[in-house]
């Protein structure tokens, strides 16, 4: 077993904390990551603090991680020690059903191996990127652009697939007029991706302060979601909205700007289910869906993508001692747009 | 003007009864149909008893129209008097919009203009086909097969192009696991059409009385909706579900038993906006969607294919002095599977 460091929840009330714990010794197709930066998704906190009801203590948070590649199993042909690497939210599916079969490992009929708060098919806990090292699967891990900054690398394997892959799966692009709700973590990307493919992007949001750095992030338009004339004059004109915000909202506003078939994708996954008027749909012939993540090939996809156009997030750099004062800030949207850990920080 | 007679509602609470009332006379593109066939909607008693609200009396209901052409306008080139011909739940639209000059006129930009309880372009209430004769633009009316019944063609009219479009859009065909939720007079139109385009057809039932019937018009199985075990059953697997369900129902454990990317699109539209669980919707790619009517070459391609493959509607055939007792029959879902108004009892 390789010996790890990292930090933990060890129930949902308590802060996280140094924990030292084992990983796995690398098989032949696996790949060791030194961790170098972790992002810090909401969903790590929602865990942490078991707000989804389903957290398996310890918990080491973390699946937006970046680092070099320090050993490879024998079968291992992507990588070599030295490379930079990338590891998501998931770090191992069934491989056989249908959707692992199109890499879309995301939908794998036997669920996912999330990359922490789950059981590997040995049912072992995994653990997360708030940690020194990782062993994970080759199909799972990532190439990296060198050209790019890692540490504003990491929260593209979770904030920037969940964006990228639902834009590019509505086609939202050139000629395209499509909206984002939201300007957090997942936000900020989806806007940055929507510009980048070439659509005119409206960024919705609920604070006019955010104007200034939607505009600077690449939105065509700013609309307050609360001001119900501005809202309006976008009615029946959307091809495409991605909602990426978690707290209630009523999608029902949001659906009358869209243009007939055009559709809404939900990323955010409010926890109350909404109401949907259903004429709102049928009117028009829009759809409401969703989306997660995004599969390996995709993601790789999204990452070189990122290294050919120079797209990254835009992050708070913390060191891992700061990660629950970090918590107390991302739950009151106190981040532009990302705090990403300095791993680092762990050897001090 | 030309005088008609039909049957009225004069409010919201008094049966329908005897009423005169004149429509235009034809103008050039016009087409006047003599009615004999009228299907009876359960959106005409909503709209009767005003029970959405926007009911402009004195209402002459009726959307499911079968006639002869008696005269038509100069310009008219697709009927001469003699022809079959058939008018759907709208009479006009704006013609100019997107929608109308792709085909899509029921998703008209400034609305569709309603055989009944609407006003036309020149703010004159429209009446439908409990009536006599109706006056409607060429583009408005539907060339019918003279080989098939042309009462249980009326319900094709609104029931048929209701269900027929969205199996189309959705792709539901050959190689498909596709289901139906409810079968009154969509569903059972919605099943004979999913099962003559050669999917694998699936119909949901909240009762098993109606299992031999279903299987009849071309279930290849029947599941009861509240039987927890036999919808598990179908968990992950199912392409397109078209719901016609108008009543409450929990739309979530349907959404489960939608495969990845697949869709369900609600016709039925439930009065009651219904809550969605969005990780239903996430976690497989599912899209929830609806969709109205069809347009005017759509209509016209299912009354053809319906011409081909000799497909109508199960009706049951009332002088239009029964009007109000069917209405009450309906009400009960107590009829296999329309009502059909025989035109010529208002002679009588």
């Amino acid at each position: 077993m390789m010996k790890s460091v990292g930090y933990a929840a060890q129930n949902a009330t308590t802060p996280l904390a140094p924990f030292s714990f084992e990983r796995r010794d690398p098989g032949p197709n696996d790949v060791v990551v030194e961790i170098q930066y972790c992002g810090v998704c909401h969903s790590d906190l929602h865990q942490a603090r078991k707000e989804w009801g389903n957290s398996l203590y310890p918990m080491v948070p973390g699946h937006e991680i970046v680092g070099k590649v320090t050993r490879v199993g024998g079968a291992v042909k992507k990588f070599k020690a030295g490379d930079l690497a990338g590891v998501g939210v998931m770090v191992d599916s069934c491989r056989t059903c249908p959707s692992c079969k199109a890499g879309e490992e995301q939908y794998c009929d036997q669920g996912m191996v999330g990359t922490y708060n789950a059981r590997d098919h040995k049912g072992e806990l995994t653990f997360g990127g708030y940690s020194n090292n990782i062993v994970v699967g080759e199909r799972y891990v990532h190439t990296i652009s060198p050209k790019l900054n890692p540490a504003a690398v990491a929260p593209l394997l979770c904030a920037g697939i969940t964006t990228y892959s639902p834009l590019r799966h509505w086609k939202a692009g050139k000629g395209k007029k499509v909206g984002i709700i939201g300007l957090g973590g997942l936000g900020h990307m989806g806007l940055k991706f929507a510009h980048s493919f070439g659509a005119h992007v409206v960024q919705f949001t609920t604070s006019l302060s955010k104007k200034e750095d939607a505009l600077r992030l690449g939105a065509d338009e700013v609309v307050l979601s609360s001001d119900a004339a501005a809202m309006q004059k976008h009615a029946n004109s959307m091809d495409f909205i991605l909602d990426t915000a978690a707290a209630p909202h009523d999608l029902n506003a949001y659906l009358a700007l869209l243009k007939r078939d055009g559709a809404m994708a939900l990323v955010g996954l409010p926890e109350v289910p909404p109401t949907v008027i259903t004429g709102a749909l049928a009117f028009r012939r829009r759809s409401l869906s969703g989306s997660i993540i995004g599969g390996m090939p995709e993601t790789q996809e999204m990452l070189d993508y990122c290294g050919e156009h120079n797209i990254v997030a835009d992050i708070e750099m913390i060191p891992i001692q700061k990660i629950n004062e970090a918590y107390t800030r991302m739950a009151k949207n106190d981040v532009k747009y990302r705090f990403v850990i300095d791993m680092a920080s762990l050897q001090k």
